[in-house]
């Protein structure tokens, strides 16, 4: 496995159908990337719709979009009849959430028969650069069955 | 502190004035639930725009509520001119997240002049009753300023 | 499952004999206090050799004994052929570790057949009463083999 | 600040002289690798003493070395008159903890006057490399006083 390593096509379909099916990715407006091997980027564009009380991106927006990414990373390495639940993550959030939209990145650290683990990024990207706003850790388990 | 006692009428303003202002509880349609010393628990009724790729409720989902209410449980105990900031959080996702809406309550386990630690616990409710579908641990820091 | 219900004497020997075989809990001079269904707890006494640079019981000590209390505690539920892996665990130490010996407990919340969730706790006890001095949550897999 | 660049001297003995007043590190037989600015590497050589039942090293061995290395590493960014406390970690065992020691690294990643957070990291080291085998992030604060 190399992460990073282009996919093929196929499994780059089975997870843009499965994120389409998501309610809550279209609620939010986030929207996939970049879907390589284990590595899966997902944005969520800044609008008061996903702010906490300041006016900052939601520390749920961040966790909801580092979660999708990391479940959908793991999935790229999945044989094609199974699925990905979270078994928990944690995010540490070490700056405000801010900028024109937030993109979080599921990476692939351990992969597994059964359990994969994710390293979870998100950072809030301007015109100017972007901020690392969160970090975390994710496992995840493959679980036969629908994608 | 007792955990859970009554709030006074000016906290519970302050806090319900707060939740009000998170632009993302209204695109979920969450609302609060419940508001006492220490402890908030706020609702996240079902539809489709809030589930991931198999019909359950996001973990996404799950995960903002929790964060939201272990913050607001937070500052039930904070002076009026302070507000919180979510350091991190952790949630095991121990069960589908199903039914009717999902219940998350936050809970302080330890009070403290800068960080507080809550703990998170996520039901899935129907008329039926309610099943545990997550548990977590959450840091809170205390910071000055608007709440 | 009843979690702290009694255990059988062939599951509790089994654990008490795996227990043994650990070299690090004989060198801190850890020792298995509560061995029940899904419920286990280890108690570490006090002495300079298991100290930080303040005199106070080290956060490894602290992690040590809750890992393990976890641990056992998932191992009760599992049948006699199977062994159990720490796939992560999260400890938030809330206040400082001290006393005459400190005491962990792990407690099943979620048994499964690959997957176990404990929740971990740990207090400083003296003659005096005990103080909750970590929480935390703790993931636990579940391996054919030597126990 | 630059993660890894030189630490003066006087930072430099102060971390060792905490480290030798860490009655748990010498139970052990740790040893401070590599202190630099915010990065710090501590080695935990083999032995049967700090095994855990099936004979690799306890996860309590890599949790305490890794807590530990994330605490010196904030440790080097303070100032003289300020001590640090582990506020929480998480820990993912990713592979068995084997080799002839283990290294734990812990890398801040988010310096703060008040939180700092590390990421951690555990190999297992043999004459012919060494094998990624824990990783984790952990939320620490200054505190004033003794160090």
């Amino acid at each position: 496995m190399e992460i990073g390593r282009e996919l093929n096509a196929a499994s780059r379909q089975r997870i843009e159908a499965s994120f389409a099916r998501q309610g809550l990715m279209g609620l939010l407006g986030a929207r996939l990337l970049r879907v390589e091997t284990g590595l899966v980027t997902i944005a969520l564009p800044f609008r008061p719709e996903v702010t906490q009380q300041h006016g900052y991106f939601h520390a749920g927006g961040s966790s909801t979009i580092a979660d999708t990414a990391g479940g959908y990373a793991a999935m790229t390495l999945f044989p094609p009849d199974s699925s990905v639940l979270t078994v928990e993550f944690k995010l540490n959030l070490i700056r405000p959430a801010q900028g024109q939209r937030l993109e979080a990145t599921g990476r692939v650290i351990k992969p597994g028969r059964t359990l994969t683990i994710c390293q979870l990024d998100v950072w809030g990207v301007t015109d100017d650069g972007r901020t690392h706003c969160a970090t975390g850790l994710q496992t995840l388990i493959r679980v036969a069955g629908e994608t």
